[in-house]
């Protein structure tokens, strides 16, 4: 057996990543070995304020606690199962002996409800990964049950200034409702990052000129996410598979996630601002009500929604002029449900939902604490045209 | 500030692109500024002959005019807004001020209906880009609000002889309708390129031996279009995050194109002939009635039909024997629709819709007027087998 | 003309590829030149034990044989057809005379129903392409019209040890029906490798440190399928436009193959097992009963099923505690369906449908007969947690 090498340790060995609105699980050294432990269970997980459902996961969350180790370590990770119904546990991506590939029935017993299980290998590969049940996974997956694997090259020669973990998924909530339907197959109506919808997103803070790795994973149950940025392009340099030669990644604005992959994607922040970054999947950056309304546009459907709603409290006509004026009407929703649009910014309303976070670039930045609004120097906004200027410039507009 | 280049010029500095069943958008310069302007409206548009529908576009057209331009210009966009509600425009794919980067509310106020706004930004890449709302951008890009933009690099060394921009979406129209309906999220039933379904679709003429380029872009609310060529293959050359390396340009005859990307493919046209150019979806070469119908393969449904559509205009038994029969029945269609199927070819009904279009590769090509059908050289095109044929080659056909 | 190789010959001059639950369409050689014969027709095809469908294909299979020839062969190819309608037959990915390639209209007059065609040309390419009708494709596809076409190189300098052949699609069964629905655009039901489900997918036999090579295809309708593999990682070396340089080359545990694509991935068999191999979509795993039910997570549904399968044969509640208890339970289920769930394994029920299969690597593999479940090494199995171990590693499971 060949000599292993000492346990992986946070800022000797690596920069520790960034969950957005999660978190890294804590781990303890025993006999060289490092020790993890996952418990699963049910809880309420509030998705963006006004809507939270009754969900499953890891240690209280969804997404699961991300797992941090180092190329080289040697993981025992115990999982303690306290859902109703058995579970396993595939680490994915991970090359392990197959009896910890976690496929249950094939590679190991399932988990018992109430029963705490052990899984031991050696990770001899760096990269990000994923982890999530393969029993019953159908249904266990769409109640929240997943997360993220980071293993980190050792002795990473250019560490990323910043280091982020973003999980994708997909959920059918219906309205007044708070359980994840799990035979839902095609219209989802809650898509989140790390299992929050805009406007629960936290912003990714980024120091100007940092330069930024994100990881990108993907265990929706049937959507390729594709994933886009603004005021910068990236490339792509890793999957799950491992890493992508220099002459082989491609640079993009917007990077497909397909289901099942891991997709982690390196820029130098050099623009300054505050970015949008989201799938740009129409419906995909939209939160329940935008799927349960029929469209009006060019009716006059003004008396219609009243009478409706008494039967059924979903209804909503949407806007007879398009449907950007649903972000302001203010108009009441049923119980525990967030209207199609998303929350006051700094010009007005910004009407996104499901996948849709901030990019904020900054100077001086020393936390991810959210600075605020970006200051834009004078003259770059676009505004409204002068008169002088559409003269000037030959601009017929009437 | 750096000394900026004079502003780029048709034929001097590039050979334009071919926006097929499209335009160019003009331009004008004011003090080495290219000023451009578009005006947001409704109109009727002619999906194919037999279809037309109630549009919001640019300039009275979608897909918008292709704005066109050069690494090193800088432009002063106006943009008058002739809709019922607000909207703004994101330049999809450039590095500009956060400002100018059109997400409503985040970068900017909306733009209220009756009102002209200003974007000024300089172009500091090249590459192939996409303009469209970002606000309430699901409706506005299902009713058609979007339109590509290309950036030719500065000094470009080896220009394409031909050099295509198209763009994908998908809309819903109910049969004997006219609104796209901008909350379908599955089950789209008009697929076009430039906002065109076959036979609606310009064909794309080019000469034998032509470097050709074909910049794709994707702005379909839901699906990832693989667009597939017959008889040559392609490399995938840059997205809208730039340029590939040659080592990392993948051969293709499908190009898989995410919504919100562009991918630019490159070939030498070296194989004469008309080439199928189509989404490889199946239900995607298909018009309206392909998604309405119900199917009775194996069934005699003779009399189902005419007593069905006393009730329900759009009810249509598809065929016992398959659906290839629809292409030439000649079955009456409720107003403004289109039955599933394409139009007459050189050898029978071509029986595609949809995303669906033709390459016409030729000798003497001079302009990109339809050429008619290819004239096979003898010998070369698929035929029945002769009796004396079978019995050499020893084939059973009984 | 240029001098023509001598036909390709197996063993010679490439490895013959395996096509699992498939056959390799013979051939024989008349005057130099490849003769091949295809019969299109309607037969019954097991999916899986307990669902048959009434399938439409090629030499009374679906998947239709794997035509396997060598770069500089030439082929004459009879079709003789045997369907109730017309078809064609297009040669996807081959470079060939405009006439030759199976456009229904375009390219060629379809076959009539009872006659026989003969295509005829060269093959100046190698890689991974596909076959499948240009007539009636939406229906024809989806009663099962489709193989795969392997040229190889000639003379490659290093051939594969196992070279496997897998062709992805989707199909509508309705519960207790037995024909297709070839009108479906969204919920798929049945999912298929070489057109059968888990359990019914043979499964992988490969010797420990092969180098193995998977040439995938995807004629689904609609979906792009990411098929991921446990336990090693693959490189993707080559699409149906040709080879990826090797720079270019993405290493992957899931290789997305989007609707009318191939992508050939290779990789050495260096880590022994049962190894998971399938669709990463959560609904593309479960077999029919999975598409129909009602989830009843945390409700007591005990007496609702009784009563209402009476009035609709094919409901059946998902189970209150999550769904993995109905791979167990051995319900009754309608006439011609199978369960969401899988088969039996060494460690309890496999809950796994649909596009589902194992590697199995071992050593001293001889033949692609089912090796049987892998003895697993003392101590590489996951397990339940001893006392002990909780105690010394602090593990807190209360």
């Amino acid at each position: 057996m060949r000599r292993r090498a000492s346990p992986g340790l946070p800022g000797r060995d690596y920069t520790p990543v960034i969950t957005p609105n999660g978190e890294t699980l804590p781990f303890r050294i025993v006999d060289g070995v490092k020790v993890l432990h996952l418990t699963t269970g049910e809880f309420d997980h509030e998705f963006a304020p006004g809507l939270t459902g009754k969900c499953w996961g890891y240690d209280g969350r969804t997404i699961g606690p991300t797992i941090e180790v180092v190329e080289g370590d040697r993981v025992r990770i115990y999982v303690t199962n306290r859902l109703p119904e058995p579970t396993s546990v595939h680490w994915h991506g991970i090359i392990l002996p197959s009896g910890m590939d976690g496929v249950s029935g094939l590679s190991q017993a399932p988990i018992p409800s109430g029963e705490t299980y052990l899984y031991e290998f050696d990770l001899n590969q760096y990269g990000t990964y994923m982890y999530h049940p393969h029993y019953d996974e159908m249904t266990q997956q769409a109640l929240g049950m997943m997360g993220m694997i980071v293993v980190h090259q050792r002795g990473e020669r250019r560490r990323p200034d910043k280091d982020f973990v973003m999980l994708s998924s997909e959920w059918r909530i219906g309205i007044g409702t708070s359980r994840p339907d799990p035979n839902e197959m095609v219209d989802f109506n809650v898509l989140t990052f790390n299992s929050k919808a805009f406007p629960g997103t936290a912003p990714l803070v980024i120091q100007l000129n940092d330069d930024v790795r994100v990881r990108f994973g993907n265990l929706s149950a049937m959507s390729h996410h594709p994933i886009h940025v603004h005021g910068l392009a990236w490339r792509v340099v890793a999957t799950d598979g491992g890493p992508i030669a220099p002459a082989g990644q491609w640079p993009e604005t917007t990077v497909l996630v397909p289901v099942g992959t891991t997709r982690t994607v390196e820029f130098t922040a050099t623009n300054p601002g505050d970015w949008a970054m989201h799938c740009h999947m129409t419906h995909h950056t939209m939160n329940q009500m935008g799927h349960s309304g029929v469209n009006f546009v060019g009716a006059d459907a003004a008396r219609i929604d009243a009478a409706t709603r008494e039967l059924l409290p979903s209804y909503m006509t949407m806007g007879q002029a398009g449907m950007g004026d649903h972000a302001v009407m203010g108009m009441p929703v049923p119980r525990n449900s967030i209207p199609m649009i998303g929350r006051e910014g700094p010009k007005g309303y910004i009407d996104m939902g499901g996948m849709f976070t901030i990019l904020k670039v900054r100077d001086q930045v020393t936390s991810q604490a959210d600075p605020g609004w970006y200051a834009d120097p004078p003259g770059t906004v676009a505004r409204r045209a002068g008169r002088a200027e559409l003269e000037r410039d030959g601009v017929r507009d009437l």
